[in-house]
């Protein structure tokens, strides 16, 4: 019966993929561009039949793979070729062991920052839609889409215009120019809607209803369950860095907080899979305050998030109605975690913070990450003696007007050693 | 004679470094915080005693190191440990290939792009300041320095606060403001100077006669024989990631020339080594038309480069008066190359090409690079069958403004499928 529904999208193959399952009642669909459940409209992922019994040969063949995601194609809805067709190979990101971090924070531990800036347009996006575009494929869709207002415009016009797909994506016509001129550089569609964020969402969903929408794939809608995975490798590439070996706790912004259950997903799924010895692991999730409707429901124990209106320069966590917010409680509740939310100083102070300890110039994001890190340790739920691991899951060149008002030269002097001296810098 | 000069610089230790040699004369001097020959006043660069004997166990030994320029450990002027210490890990950055760039450009050989945006702060100049920062701990250096406009200073910032030394990085007053919060945000110092980048040069020589500058290490100035020794490492991972294996043709970028230089001196190592087979390879440099004296020269068949005031918008190319000229000329000569320039409009465009091919959003040097080759294709100079290797050395996020004015929306619309249809994106 569910089989049927799905029209014209069995037989495709995704390697390990077995499945779309329901989160909320369970039920299974065959592989295909949907997202929400027909018996329950609960969302879709993916289920795997993934290569278990033995753990040895699996390691070592990550081991001997790319230096991207790929090499953790295995347990990703991706083809056993993926890696020798048109992609960006995003991925195996530098984990900084951050230990002047550590120092100023008071950790005693091992604490570490999986630094995703240094993927190809520098973000975790590129994460995401690369699985997207292979679902994209074996799909048989032409255009690649999405409705963003920065880091996804940009992943996903650098994405298709290397695998040949056309590309349309859809932004807010009041962007900032250095947005604008990052999503249009590659080339594809660029196409600016008269509305708010919310408008160019609404647009999109029409879209994907109409004929005009045919052969589309929208990488955070009709491909979401693909594309969700793709924070899968985020855990994998923590845990191999770390020596095969489950951190103690994590700290993981929330967005839509589908990065955050795909993380503990990954984490359970190396459990599993014997690639990692089982011990606890505690998840945390970080907000910013202008934008915390998931850290408000933690901490009056709702299960339930309320939508809020995002007021925050955490643009790219300023989603007030985060649709993986009811998962994200479970699992810091489950796990004995917790979440947490900064106020926009804080997110400044914790950017220079990272910026000046470790070299490591976050976007708004990673200031979140970073901030609740410092928070949570001040209140005493995070171990201060456990191995930690922060997530900066952007660049601080995208997110320049955050830090620009407070941030400029110690001095301005004249080209001779007096004026130097006069400067007391010498 | 010559030992006895550097006064207080013996018995220091940087792996397989041996010496300091004279490009011109040949004399050799210690390891030590020097640039130029006493007896000739030629530059100095690192002479080495490298592990031969044993090719395939150094390539294992390679490949078995971590992914970043410390891989080459062995081949560099650094401590055996030098992985464990704090630095940013540049490197083993992606190398592309660029089948589409080849469809559009008529390439039917294989054709890479070296992308070193995907550096830590986005440029290549993350590999020579790691070096710089090796030698600056080996010498006792506390505070870490140059003078820049852009690329150098974030480099230089990052690292040294990552490796816990001190900065102080002289800039042009009168910077746009992005760069010079990229510059500062690393919380070292800053300092503004009022005058042209040639007066900021000239302070920083000022800076090193006097005791004010006393521990200081200024990386592109007196540490600058171990700095260049940093771009030996493209050389190194171009033909790692060809499999072992000589590129036919480079298209390399042209500022002082120092790189081109160092590329040169890696793959003449990788040769003497055993590590790849020989064959011959022609190493072609590119400039900004606004600042091509090399160009001009190789053009006009002459053996000294003229300076010139720089007019492009390639700003981290723009010196007008390029140290290496000479020995880049030798270089393109002696290996069959050439040296070409595209203007500004040609650079914009290629900027485009690429990322419209390829998903690769460089900066101006890697418009200019992406241009020349065109150039140099079209006039017949470079083969299109042969393996071709062009590098991209920087990232687009940082010279927005060259691209802007002619990047943006394709339509702006309103929120309905109606207003879509008009624009013609159905």
């Amino acid at each position: 019966m569910a089989v049927q529904t799905v029209a014209g999208n069995t037989g495709v193959s995704l390697g390990s993929a077995d499945a779309l399952s329901c989160r909320e009642c369970g039920e299974r669909f065959p592989l295909g561009p949907v997202f929400a459940c027909e018996m329950c409209f609960g969302p879709l992922e993916i289920a795997y039949d993934l290569p278990a019994g033995d753990p040895e040969g699996l390691r070592k063949r990550i081991e001997a793979g790319p230096n991207s995601i790929w090499r953790y194609a295995p347990l990703l809805p991706v083809p056993a070729d993926v890696a020798d067709k048109p992609n960006l190979n995003p991925g195996f990101t530098r984990l900084v062991k951050a230990d002047n971090l550590a120092r100023e924070l008071g950790v005693t531990g091992e604490l570490h920052v999986k630094d995703d800036s240094g993927n190809p347009t520098h973000s975790f996006k590129d994460r995401v839609v690369a699985i997207a575009v292979e679902a994209a494929r074996a799909f048989g869709f032409t255009t690649l889409s999405c409705s963003s207002t920065g880091n996804l415009a940009g992943a996903v016009g650098a994405a298709a215009a290397r695998a040949g797909l056309r590309s349309c994506v859809f932004i807010p016509h009041d962007l900032e120019q250095g947005k604008v001129v990052m999503a249009a550089v590659y080339g594809g569609e660029l196409v600016g809607i008269e509305g708010t964020y919310d408008d160019v969402n609404r647009f999109c969903s029409e879209l994907i209803g109409d004929p005009a929408g045919e052969g589309w794939g929208f990488v955070n809608v009709n491909l979401r369950p693909y594309y969700a995975e793709g924070s899968k490798t985020l855990a994998y590439e923590i845990c191999e860095q770390l020596g095969w070996r489950l951190p103690d706790q994590l700290v993981v912004p929330i967005a839509s907080g589908s990065q955050l259950t795909k993380i503990d997903k990954g984490l359970r799924e190396l459990i599993a899979l014997g690639l990692v010895e089982e011990k606890p692991y505690k998840i945390f999730g970080a907000q910013a305050a202008g934008c915390s409707p998931v850290s408000r429901a933690f901490k009056e124990g709702h299960d339930v998030v309320r939508p809020v209106k995002p007021d925050t320069i955490a643009k790219s966590l300023a989603i007030g109605n985060p649709a993986d917010g009811p998962y994200v409680l479970d699992i810091a509740r489950r796990t004995g975690g917790a979440v947490e939310d900064v106020d926009d100083t804080q997110v400044v102070e914790a950017i220079k913070l990272l910026a000046r300890t470790e070299g490591v110039f976050a976007e708004t994001a990673g200031g979140v990450t970073v901030g609740v890190t410092k928070k949570l340790l001040e209140a005493g739920l995070l171990d201060p003696a456990a191995t930690t691991v922060v997530l900066n899951t952007g660049d601080g060149l995208k997110t320049l007007d955050a830090v620009a008002p407070t941030t400029g030269p110690s001095a301005i002097i004249r080209p001779n050693l007096d004026s130097f001296r006069e400067a007391g810098l010498a």
